[in-house]
């Protein structure tokens, strides 16, 4: 793996590249967006039809844009797709008219409180047009007759979402899921994508124990496919992670699975408080990401989700302010080292039992007292192996030795290691 | 409903037409004490003859009484029972004696530390008779002979209560429990009784969910009466609530069931720290009200009592200074107020199952989206519906969901009425 | 029992007799000690032959010595064994040879840090031989060839430990573990032997409930040989206390059980908090005195360890400044008056059942008002009866009872008794 400094600069490079697409919950900006990821990372992209049923849903038509703008009655466009994905209210049926700035007003978006920023705004489910622009531009609009055109296509078609398995040494899985629906906006949540796919890269450079599944889907309808289309391997997921807002200046916020107490969440709590990084742990709450629909009563899913600030907790949040300098390879670099160290812990957090309970085992005979090189780290060594020793009950898992024992988990992992080779504990 | 300030007046003058009364454990001052009650809410009224068994204890002999006095030398009445109920010693047996001031004084009770207050005693198990009054009384009795003379009866009859009850739609009940045995002391518990009524009144208003349960009875003897009569439908009382001490000056203080985890614990907890009230929230203490019975380990029912100045905790606790310018309409109707409050989330409080628990249900087919009024409201009352659904599991009740969530329970309990009409979520 | 001042100096003259003898996990130094010890209690010693498998470790060789020293080239011995026991590394092979210092260094073990002390040092499982000497006797050691003899035998013989029991009302035991295999060390453990035999003494006053067994043995190998020998009626087993550390002047340090709720904990927690004692309670690691063996997690009885200052948390400790000045008769009186209340309180600490639970029963009838003294001792003696009715649930003990209520643990017990008397609660 490329040193983090290196992968910062790859992930904020990629960043650039998908900026400029037109994402949507379905059509080709997500499509261009999965062959662009598909370069890093091997993908097997799903297409589902329009009208296929998924959990208490349907599957929208697809929506597909050329080209939208409005232009001023001297055919000068003031307002051009072109220029940037957000201009266009996600989702816009296609118009084509020329009506008096006051009946135009009807349909655009602006953020009077940040006049030179671009809102993001969406209707998925309700047929409506519009435009979203600066304050500025509107302000500097004079009456009179405009020329608006969206030429856009609502058709039966295909929800598009991907995923990259990496297999482990069980299939119990672990899933990874960031959304791919937003057109150009940098933290939210391009950055999400390119952290989950080089986590995907360094994942794979050994095998892990568990089945990794990254999943990149459409915000909300695309995970509810995604559970609708797994529902006889959901019992697999042990555990999830949702990444999104992974490259703004802020602290890292991890969000609890709705669980509060399921492995994933102790695992991060445990390395945020180790790592000493500044950081926010919240309580589950049923709005965010796709946390929502993993964690929904009847799947109840061990998954939380790392961001750095918080979903709509920067100003910049759903506006063109939300660009690719808002993120930086440093922020991600340390989102994507935070996951690593994460799943590190999980990987090797396993109950042992010991096989020999009753009394302490004599270690010394076993060579476990000299074979653990210098001597600071030999006593934390062997500190460790009487700690796992002590709590190989099958109750307690690795993470609680380490916190119970103040030492650190790999001091902890790597005693177990020693133990079960000697045939002192199994798992 | 009268407004607060009108019911607080109309309690106040309730007490004052309740303090003349003589009540005792028997007797006709507690019958005359619920023909009164009775005006204001039909009541139910037991009478239990003396000498029957009642768990671990005898319904006593009734005792009455029509008169009493310490007469000096010249006649003349120093100490005199018809200018307050408080001069005899409860229970008094009766004597006709004429004796000197020195032989007297094992039979008065005063408060030193309180020269001009008039102390409150009994003597229910062990017969005595004897006189309460003003030191500064005693103190300016000269020696000499006096004349007492205390003509009550003591004699097979009946222990007196009564109950009104508010018919739910379903059979489980909330018991409300106030003791009437207490004769010239307002807010120990005229108070108590003012409250209860008031609040039988408003609960009639609508059918309520709980069968409501008022039991106005002398306490101890009286609620054991009522548990021994009615252990047959013990099982139906889910919760209950004893009132004492309703109109003092003081902040309000729960003192929660012997449970300490009951719902109604919960929903007082909750009630008071959420209207932001000063109050005081205390462990079960086997000491106090009725509660000591409701709550004896044999039952252990999820009743707890609601005071404002506990038991014990005021200079005028049991004195004749507890007098109807103690309590104060305000306090009392702050003090119903809060038990309305309760009684509004217990009674809508309910645990619900998610009928549509994989994935999000989508609200927005259904109009549970626009269907909700004003701005921030809709907010409030959509990000409600997202915390039913979420914690909608049978395990989670409405509280539950409002203290998790820190929404208000009514918007919670109204976004549960909208999932419910949607069919979404059932109880 | 003598007065703790006479016990805090008996105890001392005690440490003071055994120091002198070198003792180690088996030997002649180990049987003196008992036989000393026995003359203050009988005790029942054990000889458990060489080579003996006990759980996963196996009886050691017997090890003794007579005599040990290095000479100078004059003959003059620098180093001798007869001054004191701590000069021979514990387990030291035989050995009679002229070296040179610079060979000898190798064998020699010193405290740089602190260099008029000598350290103690063993080998108990790698054949070896060393002296252990002041930093600054070495440095007066010129360069030169230096006699060096250690007539130690390391034979085929037995592990020595002995037991002193109790016997109490009831088979289950109470276990009271101490190491003997410390030479001349004086808080480590002597201190400890002293507190467990004039504990012994105390407790043998009049028959506890609980059998109490005193165990007197060596470090690890002794716990795991009596463990081992013992397996069949380790059931009986339900609470221990492992005494180490119990004469330095620092304040008392309770050790919990691997459990850290066990009902010793429970009332080691609360007998130290109820005496206002400065103290400190730690949670179990896996590392300290025999608490290892009898913790692990096979066994995993709930036995705790209390010390004054803690394995290795004094300077003095494991060198020969851990002399009987180190330890004072005040503070090993103080360990003892812990321990008889502790146990005073384990003793009589059980679960009650309410015979009369559906109420309150009448108190006053049964005389059990006035039956109890002077006044706020009655009033506290009434508490506790109204306290001990209402959790006498099967569920809580005594000890809850006492913290719940705030009351004495004593006055909770007798009101037990009276109860108990009175046929209201049952055991």
């Amino acid at each position: 793996m490329a040193p983090m400094t290196t992968a910062g600069e790859e992930m904020h490079a990629l960043v650039e590249r998908l900026y400029p697409l037109c994402r949507s919950i379905t059509g080709d900006g997500v499509r261009a967006t999965l062959d662009i990821v598909g370069e890093y990372v091997p993908l097997q992209v799903h297409e589902v039809p329009t009208g296929t049923q998924v959990l208490d849903w349907t599957v929208p038509q697809e929506w597909n844009i050329r080209d939208a703008y409005i232009a001023d009655s001297a055919g000068k466009r003031v307002v051009d797709f072109a220029a940037s994905s957000l201009h266009v209210l996600g989702y816009s049926v296609p118009v084509s008219a020329t009506m008096p700035l006051a009946e135009l007003r009807a349909h655009l978006h602006t953020l009077p409180d940040h006049p030179n920023w671009v809102p993001y705004r969406t209707s998925y489910y309700k047929p409506q047009w519009g435009f979203c622009l600066a304050q500025e531009t509107l302000d500097a609009m004079p009456d009179g007759e405009y020329e608006v055109r969206i030429d856009s296509t609502l058709t039966d078609g295909h929800l598009t979402y991907a995923e990259h398995v990496i297999p482990g040494q069980v299939p119990d899985e672990v899933i990874v899921s960031c959304h791919v629906c937003h057109p150009s906006l940098a933290n939210d949540n391009l950055a999400g994508i390119a952290v989950a796919t080089f986590l995907a890269r360094a994942l794979a450079e050994q095998t892990p124990y568990y089945t990794y599944r990254f999943i990149y889907a459409p915000g909300t309808i695309g995970a509810i496919t995604w559970l609708a289309r797994n529902a006889g391997r959901i019992d697999r997921v042990k555990h999830g992670l949702v990444l999104a807002c992974a490259g703004d200046p802020g602290r890292l916020t991890y969000k609890q699975s709705r669980r509060g107490d399921a492995e994933i969440d102790r695992v991060l709590r445990h390395v945020l408080t180790a790592s000493e990084r500044p950081h926010h742990v919240t309580e589950f709450t049923p709005y965010g990401y796709d946390e929502r629909q993993y964690c929904s009563p009847g799947f109840d899913l061990g998954v939380g989700s790392l961001s750095r600030t918080p979903y709509a907790g920067y100003p910049e949040y759903h506006t063109s302010a939300d660009n690719p300098d808002f993120v930086s390879p440093e922020a991600m670099a340390d989102t994507l080292a935070v996951c690593r160290e994460a799943f590190a812990v999980l990987d090797r957090n396993r109950r042992y039992v010991n096989l020999s309970p009753y009394g302490e085992p004599q270690l010394g005979r076993r060579g476990l007292y000299d074979a653990l090189g210098g001597r600071s780290d030999t006593q934390q060594a062997q500190m460790a192996m009487l700690w796992v020793l002590s709590l190989a009950d099958g109750e307690h898992s690795l993470l609680d030795v380490a916190e119970r024992s103040g030492l650190p988990f790999d001091t902890v992992a790597s005693a177990a290691d020693a133990l079960g080779a000697a045939e002192l504990i199994k798992a």
